[in-house]
């Protein structure tokens, strides 16, 4: 059920009937291993979105102009994977299952996989475009395989091989690296490679996930597992702008905001204006 | 020479054959529902101790007489309750088979039921005295039964009526409140009657379980859900002595310090302030 | 306006036809002339009660058995306190007119000026029952009347004598403390004497204004100016729900919640709690 | 009247009389929409240039050898931005007819209207560098004309079209960036063009203002409205030192530094620098 | 030499020929064991002032009555404890030979020494009124002699046994503990038995060395060493108030406020408050 | 399982006698001149090493190939420079004389002059590679020799001219860079030259020493001294795989972490990640 308490996204109040984007929050971080506190990204990520404007210089657009629906946060049940996964996955079938294109907020990166169910149940063939710090390609964590850190090899067991795209990876073990080589396409460390990809993607459907801790956590220090090395604010905001407005993104998330470790709140910012550039992007098209 | 601190309770490095008290952490949260971060209370707690003295001019006892190990944290499986309890639930049955007594430190409240299933095992007339802020008494929350607030509910389902007594409660729904008058002894808001249900306990097995958010919130600001309202340390202090001197305790826990959520590390020292006076009072006995 | 950004205290969703007490929040602070923040204290009141519960056990009551709506925050226009004072004025004209309570939750001290306007107009022998740690008596704060600082002076300047009843008081330049002996009654340092004031009032309208920093800031730290020595939460508690279940209370508000200043956020649930123990009490009587 | 209590930049007691430049600051922030505390800003500067050295291998230049006086800050009038701006213009008037520079340390960017207006009656032909992160255009802000959000729409007002020019520029709403577009100036995103500016503007008097928040908040976190996508201190260091040693720089200020925003003290720092530095190249010339 | 940048405590500006009471800060924390940051107490201390009056309701005395100079901060050399006690020591004698009272804002305990020293040698029998919630008693400390955990074991060498009397004290090793039982009197926990030791000392020359961690953490977290379990603000207020009302006062020091540890800044308002109470009791006699 | 993590650096438990590298902390900072708590980084970095991975994708290689012991924290004499350089300088010469490579933690910059006495008497005539903002050239601090601002000076006087090769420095005062000119090799501002160093130095033995605030403030906030300029993360990786793969490093030290003044974490993960790459480039070699 959506939770009583809600902070919207600036501007983002198009009935639901018109909308083409919507937007939903999953406060959820229970398999957190390091860090945790993105289950409180979602309404910081909102209320934050005041600070900025609904028009972006960068690519002369006006939220306004644009239909998107904010539908607030999801209720979850800490402590259980399963009824949460279960949860958001209903919540992006609905949406799907109307015509529009499902915006997850996270949340911790788990919360991805509940969305790509519904999206792969639609578009059996989507590719995944992944940006992160962190190769999220493990087995199992600690024995838990439904763990945050497990979440694209989770994502992979639905795609196969030759439909995951990685751009930004600087961390992972040796052995999630090694199995990577084989089953997915990883451009580590930066976005560089990324206009190839979309241009060989063309018109194929697909997932947009972005882990904010793709930023170097001088941008971005509010996440659960601060990486050094990784790509500037400007840098994400030209490559999400790329994926937004060139591929046919019929999904996406933006997720692992961790507010209480950025007190100054910048990484709100940062994020809320990840967001207004993807939505603005998306409603544009090319 | 080397510092000997490497995250153990200050003076508690008895060799694990001669202890007659076994500290181990639980650093788990995975079903905390308002504000994350117990998982790092074990080891700030620990860290803490060293700025206060072995010595407790409370009691004119000293760490340095008492038989107590610290044994270190369990590594437990974040977003698995399941694992995470049977782990901790194994090494308090270690503990107890070798005849002493396990002092688990949390981590949530949930923690507890772990420590609590080996020692119903072992000692099936247990009775429990729990010190906390909130009743943790429901069936279930949000559709999830292993959660922090049901802990004590799990617990009653092992003992049965007429086994807990409850100090301090000010908080909780009301449907808890009235089950729990028909099924355990609650003295809400303070501590008064403790000694009356220590008189009448006498020398029956206890199992002693104390949420620190029991204290105002003033005190002990780094918990996950702060409820105004509390016991002061000084009263906390006494009561726990009272309890530890003068029941047989069979084993016990600390729970639900938060540290991220106060920087000024104060609720770190009172924890282990408290823990402290406990194993003091353990130690020696009336 | 009505901020479009609305966070509700949890439960207060009665419709506004039906409701006896009606919440809004006055996010402004622009006089306030020590640590600037109180507009925070709105959203993060009503955030932070969703950590508490709808049951009192003090007072043996459900938020789901009163009829309260909170109508969410005015947009109030930040360096104009002229037109903010003008906005808060009438939105409680408009609760005032439709037979209802308006409940308004601060911001600086100086909102309650906008909200008494109001309520003297309606009812111009209201008296005023007001706790604080500063007598907020100055003529004008370096040359501006509309100030924190002088906002109960402005509010005497409607009353006129023996109609202001203070508490908990321990601040004031000496000229203040002079000025008040002559015009006011000042109950200092404490919340003595209350008892006695509420048998007078009998069935006389009362404006009651809780400035949260009548509690000491130990328990209360997230406040513009911190002043030592002040009351308990508890003390606090009792003293509210005495005056809400007891006088005839036809205005209210509650003000002075800094959160930037309390990182813990235990002030914010110290505020949640004070407002829950009103709505409670003003709804039930004695 | 000067505030009694002092905090002086280091090395800038040079005499009045003999003084080229004088320091004052303005702690004011009532306009401030989003995060105030720009009102420390002043005093926390100063504090952290203690922290730095008086010589900058930069400029191979030492503060030593300057002739600046830190005169402290004004006593402002919190919630009166009309008495504020009087003060300050006051001020600024009375180093200007001593033949002295006013260099102005904010506060919100509201500030600078009063330096400005000083300047602009003894100098009726200035022009404008701003290096800022938004426009501050706006006619009016929910009905306040005088607010930081329209600062420069108010200097306009006094310059007309074609004196006004802005660096660094990347928010605004739609229409601040139209009108914008035909009477002023603007290079959006960074500092590119500058030189050509300073060139254009050759010997004329120049007021040059500095809303610190241009930078990226990576770099400098601690103001009101974080904006993303800002340059880097090297590059403001560069920009700065080109108009202060290049331009006739006849009064300026810097602005928009909160230091409750950043707790690591990092933003104090880095405007202290961007100080040192204008100070060093204000007193060299090329 | 002092330092020039100056925080003044407020109205504390007599003339030095007619002050009685001459502050003076050592930015001292060179030996502090646990958290350092104590050099920041004496500056935070005073700014705080400013948002307390100078015009106490307890006491009904003002400090604009009072013949106080703060004369600044020490500028004292950081990892050499002989310098900076040269330094406190020729600054206290320099007062105390112009017939005035000096009075010390640390910083760590351990500068009460270099006061104490040049106290001691103008009235060789001088008693010491020590509020702690440590015993400082102890011969070194790591072999380090000059540690603030030594500093009342370093004035008893130059008093002897019988004249140092302690309150408030709660922690120390056991050996610690022991001896003070032959060379000192401690009243432990709490200030209870002052009045006493008040009218036993009759006109007798006192220092008065105040550690601020008498008090409870809850109350004064910002502080080196949290000590849970000590005694409320009021409580020292009223103490504080005796001993300067009523003893013959020479010397007198606060110290122990080590402001980073205190984000929400009431640590700072609590010793500023302090101090007033301090000052106009020492100032008016009983 | 119980969890290995005991304050040591993730994966560096090679016996003794095998190890190569030797890690050992020095957490110390008793001459600190700004903002004291680097004894705070040795501990801080281990604890966040456990938030990276033990495999490094720049250098793919993984530290369980490497044969490095951390043996833990010294216990220091705070107050003491002399005591506490005594026992660093010895535990290195114990690791020294068992033909290993010390590798040094701080704790403040002074620590360096410990570890590089009983570097410097078995290897007469090595090197310094000196990474920093700061000179640290002066001949005393305030009367003090034994200071952090020293320490380089204090090294120079073991090596004389001509060894010693400085980058990244921003910041000294006039008669520092003044010395440094005729003295040692200081390469300003940034990074650029080191590959020739290196080449020059060949074989030559060399003490690395990395004062982390070489770093712009941005990308590391927790340093005592922030002096905004600095180099960027992935400059200084690189930079320290050079030096640490193609030198001849017979000791090495990373110092300046200040963790109280960075609350997001951030600046413990960046130090703990140059040390992991240090120490896979020692490891391997060219």
């Amino acid at each position: 059920m959506l939770n009583p308490q809600i902070d919207v996204y600036m501007g983002c109040d198009c009935p639901f009937e018109q909308a083409e984007t919507v937007l939903f929050g999953a406060p959820f971080d229970s398999t957190t291993s390091n860090r945790p506190g993105t289950r409180f990204g979602p309404s910081a990520l909102r209320r934050e979105s005041y600070g900025l404007e609904l028009y972006s210089p960068y690519q002369d657009r006006d939220l306004s102009d644009c239909a998107v629906l904010d539908s607030g946060d999801l209720e979850l049940s800490m402590g259980s994977s399963e009824l949460a996964l279960a949860d958001i996955e209903a919540r992006a079938e609905e949406i799907l299952s109307a015509g529009k294109r499902p915006f997850l907020i996270g949340g911790e990166h788990l919360v991805t996989l509940g969305a790509f169910r519904a999206v792969h149940r639609k578009y059996p063939d989507v590719a995944i475009i992944h940006f992160d710090a962190h190769t999220d390609l493990r087995e199992d964590y600690l024995g838990v395989p439904l763990s945050h850190a497990c979440v694209i090899r989770r994502c992979w067991e639905l795609t196969g091989d030759g439909k995951i795209f990685q751009f930004g990876i600087r961390s992972g073990d040796r052995a999630e690296w090694r199995w990577g080589k084989d089953h997915v396409t990883c451009h580590p460390f930066d976005l560089e490679g990324l206009e190839d990809v979309v241009k060989r993607l063309g018109d194929a459907p697909v997932y947009f996930t972005v882990d904010l801790d793709v930023m170097d956590p001088s941008v971005f220090p509010g996440t659960g597992t601060p990486e050094p090395g990784g790509v500037s604010f400007d840098a994400l905001r030209r490559a999400v702008t790329l994926v937004c407005s060139r591929c046919n993104v019929v999904g996406c998330d933006v997720n692992e905001l961790c507010p209480p470790f950025d007190q100054s709140g910048v990484s709100n910012a940062v994020a809320a204006k990840v967001v207004r550039e993807m939505l603005l992007a998306l409603s544009g098209g090319n």
